[in-house]
């Protein structure tokens, strides 16, 4: 199995509902450093997994969307603890989409998955992985 | 698949038997920059893996018992070469004790599986990986 | 020269006011990864320029008052564009102020200097550096 | 499942046929700082993945046959995109042949798999992983 | 003292003349992590040392003239050995020139310096440190 | 200015005395990431600060002496804490010797200064500077 990731990131603000979360149920912020893993069985024509270029592009308009933003007012996360992971997962769908949508190229339908890993700190991150 | 990673760190002295660890055979030592990463499939109703501030707390627990220490008079450790990657699966074991006891909260009964890296250099590091 | 550095993050919403800043006028966060640096020229009886233990909780103690905080709403940042320079700025004053109030202990009071650098992500950081 | 890591680097010059690859059509270079994960179900009889000594050496041997070349003069090479995902193939089937000639000692028979990542920069990486 | 400084990378091919260069005599390559930093004693206006964005373009628009080539065919580098070193003194010029010729916008006047460090490797860089 | 730095580490298991040092009394260990940053005013006639093949050699040669080892136990630091900025000046200091000795070359005479780093941890690292 092959794999190729780009790293780029997001700066919002947000806050969490749930006691669980402490301080964090204040509004505050996060830079998210963010990979995107792109997987597949076997190379393309080229001998790539994706063209690297072409997935930064698409990396960066999906987070366009979500950088220099409060969450709390996007209508997308209404009612949702956007947390670390289920952001990855937000990022992950919406990359999955782009890739359906023949954003990637054409040798990108042979793409098996996907994996999303959010850096909130030098001490935590999180992730989510899918299929495609 | 979603997980969500926490870091830490251990200082410890101990030493190998084998000629296989050539230096290592001295009294030495080592930082171990501990990754311990909890994976589950769905989020629980908060919409996370698990409590990352009490993850850090358990994990923080767990490295007590061991940082500051010279392993090889550990009793735990009798007659056990307490290599980078024996000492991943100790802490990944004592961390699902842990999450079997609770000490993790209420939903995290549904976490699958824990993985434990410990980087004891910048070019070197080991893992395990279990389930729960 | 000696120098010892300990590293610590906050996690921060904010907003930007002036044309220079694009988007970041929106409301929007960051984690600041903040690494605080203590200079001395000659170590002290213990052979250390600062005890590291003590250094780390007074950090924490600074950035307890800072982080999971909108900026906005801090009467001590009214009217200010908290960038991440300023930012540092205000990190290393109060750090230089429990120096001199002794919170670092008594032979702290040799210290030459304070650098605090806050990383916003993996691709921009700033820095402020001050005498003691 | 265990695993342990171990990282080095090589600075190569190539270039790459395909209009998917723009600029880097011209002749260009990279460094890829290397890292070989080796997996194993159960430790051997010193509690180890594998000798990380022996592994770093093995490694650093089959870097040597890369390093500090032009990769499109190279014969093996020869009709080949040598993209970062390429040749952490290449890289990892060197090692697996290694593995099977016995270069890891006689505990390595047990190894269950091998990859290799090749970071190209602080923002691009790709990974080739397989059994043994 | 206060700085700021944004990351960005080139990849190219050379080599080096002189018998202490051992193998890199060859044509080979490397990925330069570059990181710039600028300095000035007191932040501007808009409380700010630079224009983070504007900085980061116009270092990108420096290393789009250097990257994805051999910098043994630029006329700018003929005769010169292309060390790291070498080339953060380049790197650094090029940027001095930009801030003079009022790229850095308007209050970039006031800065005092200029520090380039390119990271060659995960074990090695080089720097180069300049007034303005 | 230029400077050109080198990575390398130790391991070593060592105790303090000292009611500052609390747990770190016990004897304990630490994996030590050792930059040393070589400065000088002018390149050589290479276009170089200093042979990097050479300066990596030098520099493993002196760490060579420290690894593996129970400082404890070495004559060298006999009633001294072996703290890490302590041990940060022993290592620019052996540096500066084989600097004066020739071990770097005949050019390296032109070197202004040395600046050795250990990072102890991901969180924590101290520094010696030095003249040449």
């Amino acid at each position: 199995m092959f794999s190729v990731t780009v790293r780029n990131h997001i700066m919002i603000a947000h806050s969490f509902r749930g006691e669980v979360f402490g301080p964090a149920q204040r509004l505050h912020g996060a830079t998210y450093v963010v990979d995107a893993t792109f997987r597949r069985a076997e190379l393309d024509a080229d001998n790539i997994v994706v063209d690297i270029g072409r997935a930064g592009e698409v990396l960066g308009a999906v987070l366009a969307e979500l950088t220099y933003r409060n969450l709390d007012d996007e209508p997308a996360f209404a009612g949702m603890n956007t947390s670390t992971e289920a952001l990855a997962r937000v990022i992950a769908d919406r990359l999955a989409e782009r890739v359906h949508a023949g954003e990637f190229g054409d040798s990108a339908g042979a793409l098996a998955g996907i994996t999303v890993t959010l850096h909130e700190s030098h001490v935590a991150w999180a992730s989510y992985e899918r299929p495609l």
